[in-house]
């Protein structure tokens, strides 16, 4: 059926402090691409936007920033993606609102993309969509580009006073667009006192990097952490930036010590020269400049440095997916196996520890079919615990737990994997085939929207639909297993995850690739 | 609602004769994504794929051809873009159908997707997704990727004999895909038999060029050209590309004659160097290499040699869209002006042939608002009334006129612009908010698919819910008006079209950025 269109010479447009925009307006949901909220100069920290006379059309994505490497097209069936032209001018965000009005106040949801910190985009995957989030959930959404990799996260503070934040380059761009949207949000009906940041995989590295950042303290009130804790991920700087810097001088044939010539050079020969130095630095130990790493703008892991006394107050909602890295073939007819052939599948993988393994695995997961272990995560999950663990003691602010644990209608049953909860907090199941189940996806996407938007609204993900959630406390995890039937369970895979970790320490079926 | 998802380990699948293919199934339509149809070595004729053992997904699409440089992102309201990785090994295609019965046999509709000869790919526009067109035709719809620009149609032909169709190599790669649906879209249930290619922009001038093509005789069987024929874009060679690849060699510091070398280097050096020395060789006369040149492959333009025995046979649908370069701001409050100031306008524009211009105006376009002259195409639509003209004077096959006239609800009341019509085509006005107009949108898209599939079951497009649209003959081109009410109107804008490209020579609104 058609649906209602406007986007007239006069509406909708907003003014923002910079200047007026318009958007257009689709069947209720005022939508707005490509708002320029910062620029930037190449390795500097961003600055406010010029002001401009006139309305500005924000009715196209803008350029996403480029990456180290063209992705391979594949996998598309279990992660649909949306490409972009790109430049590192890319400073751009998105809103999807259910009103102009500034008294309207809706709770705010700003997305952080996944792709580590050196890959992806506001638009990366079909699933980020805002619209339907924002409608379902009457909030107001926003998603935003950034700078990444070693456009983002490269440290050159050694060599100039202007490059001082250039470690966290890409995370003082998302500061910015928070700043853009405690000054603007009000016209597009968001209540900027009342701002969310939820992310996936790198997009919730973001926010428990930017609950750690002074100067993000106050731009947001609540965070929501996705499969964003890995094991071996986010390793500390063992330089400032020195080695890689020189390395990559010496190898585009600069002077020692020109590092002005790194700003103009084009990103493709700065990229190429980068990929060339950078395994070779890494086997000697040097930090690869894609992750942030502390300094006087963000302080540290808070599971390394402790929590910052604003990080204690903000609510958290965390979780991870049960099979991150099931990327792989699933395993044909696995409803069809014996028991007999499913332990020995595990036991080829997991040697001696099978047995064990298999007994909490089924306590963990009594409904889950066996083979499911096979690709089961605990990269994500152990550290997710602990992250837990350390924020459930302070009582500021309440920390909920979840895990996505449902089983695709593909490949003869495949379980979670990573990025695959994405649509359902976006109920945006209609644009991703592989989530569709008749009678199930539906209700499990209204459970998740609703429970993402109530956190986002009150800091408290309950909602009549899920059965009663509690916060952790210390010593109890409460978990909700989101699932064909959503259940709470307690401390439900500590002691699997114990056990995993130490008889999988690596990423199977060539995992390694999708966090770049 | 959830749709129906199948994709399992063992449905669906295809025997082609290379191999299996797994796709899958959503609500009813099978679904392939990235078959890949051919191989080709750069500058060479492509070659069929090597066979395979086991069963390879076709869940995503393939590699679309580089191109000569990115896309800016601008626009998108008007004409939503999808990017995507690429490579020149690019020989892709996509397939939706309702059926994988041997016995099924239904019509094929082939998609060359437009962007000249230069750029584009078969996902370029979001409007190209197939599912729609197939499930509510009922007709298998391929859409395909092949080279461009200096990769599909530079000629090399003097420098070595297996350059000798370098010229047409992109062309060679669409008659290796229409060869592959002889052997294999029999296994989608198609009807090797009742193949029509379809095609807008450079889609259509591939439509014509293809049915110049002896070695595509027989492949397909209907065509239909949208905005396919434009004045000024096909300019002959006046040379055989010793010039351009001479000029090439130069820049890229190889030995002159040593053009071996042009099929290692990388693509983006290739066409970095392209890019320098073209717009001099331009000046100097010389053909800049990305136009199909007639050569043994390729007897010529039609309209200029005249149709080949074999193209005579083939019953074509054919039209353009009112303004076809209507991309720029449009007027505002447009239905608020009083006729003197739209006149005004007009003299503007148009000087001493403005009064002349608004009286045929009147007579082609009664309900339109005099603005709309402003834009108006002629461009296209004069070689397309030449092409009708000199294809209907055959007898052996009929020749069918439209022209899409819907006024968009966008900025006042947006003529229709070039790109615009294909959501209709595709009945995908779903994916592409500028369509829809309640009550008047969705009318239009049943009536247009089902026109262009009646036309490629049958080589008819009437339809019942379409006044009786006759094929044009001698002195008379009948031509459907595809708008809020579709009418029949008889030779209805010749006089306008004659006196329009004499008083309106020059693209108008910075449209050259269009057609590459």
């Amino acid at each position: 059926m058609a649906r209602n269109f406007v986007c007239s010479k006069t509406e909708p447009i907003v003014t923002t402090k910079a200047g007026k925009v318009r958007g257009y307006i689709i069947d209720g949901t005022y939508t707005f691409h490509g708002i320029k909220y910062a620029d930037a100069k190449r390795f500097q920290m961003p600055t406010e936007v010029e002001p401009w006379e006139g309305v500005k059309d924000a009715l196209s994505y803008g350029y996403v920033c480029p990456m180290l490497s063209q992705d391979v097209p594949q996998g598309e069936i279990m992660v649909p993606h949306r490409h972009w032209p790109k430049d590192e001018n890319c400073q751009y965000l998105n809103i999807w609102t259910q009103s102009t009005s500034t008294a309207a106040k809706k709770p705010v949801m700003v997305w952080l993309h996944g792709g580590g910190f050196t890959a992806g985009s506001s638009i990366e995957q079909v699933s980020y969509d805002g619209e339907n989030l924002s409608k379902n959930g009457d909030v107001v959404v926003v998603t935003l580009n950034h700078r990444l990799n070693i456009l983002g996260y490269m440290d050159l503070s050694p060599f100039d006073e202007r490059y001082k934040n250039s470690a966290n380059a890409g995370n003082a761009d998302i500061v910015a667009a928070l700043k853009w949207i405690q000054d603007n949000i009000t016209g597009f009906g968001g209540d900027p006192d009342n701002v969310t940041i939820f992310g996936q995989s790198g997009g919730g590295m973001k926010v428990w990097t930017l609950m750690q950042t002074p100067s993000a303290d106050g731009l947001f009130h609540k965070g929501v952490i996705q499969s964003g804790l890995i094991n071996g991920f986010m390793h500390s700087a063992d330089n400032n930036g020195t080695k890689i810097v020189n390395a990559l001088l010496k190898e585009l044939g600069f002077e020692e010590g020109d590092v002005l010539k790194l700003e103009s050079v084009s990103f493709d020969l700065l990229a190429a020269a980068y990929l060339k130095v950078a395994p070779e630095l890494a086997r000697g130990g040097a930090y690869i400049g894609c992750n942030p790493i502390p300094n006087e703008f963000y302080v540290g892991d808070p599971r390394e440095v402790g929590f910052t006394e604003h990080a204690k107050t903000i609510p958290v909602l965390i979780g991870s997916v049960m099979c991150e890295f099931a990327f792989g073939p699933g395993v044909a007819n696995k409803y069809e196996l014996t028991e007999d052939v499913m332990r020995q599948m595990v036991e080829n993988r997991y040697k001696e520890a099978s047995g064990d393994l298999i007994d909490l695995f089924r306590i963990a997961y009594p409904d889950k079919n066996l083979t499911d272990l096979l690709v089961l995560d605990s990269l994500f999950r152990d550290p997710t615990i602990d992250f837990i663990k350390k924020k459930a003691i302070h009582n500021e602010a309440p920390t909920y737990s979840y895990m996505f644990a449902y089983e695709f209608p593909f490949d003869d049953g495949k379980p979670s994997w990573h990025c695959s909860e994405i649509p359902f907090i976006f109920h945006n199941t209609d644009k991703v085939p592989v989530c569709n189940k008749p009678g199930v996806s539906d209700k499990l996407e209204d459970q998740m929207l609703g429970a993402w938007v109530n956190f986002a609204c009150y800091g408290n993900p309950n909602l009549p639909a899920l059965p009663d959630w509690p916060a952790c406390v210390e010593g109890d995890e409460a978990t909700m297993i989101f699932d064909e039937n959503c259940i709470i369970r307690h401390n439900f895979d500590h002691d699997l995850v114990e056990l995993h970790k130490k008889a999988a320490p690596k990423f199977p079926f060539g995992g390694e690739t999708i966090l770049h």
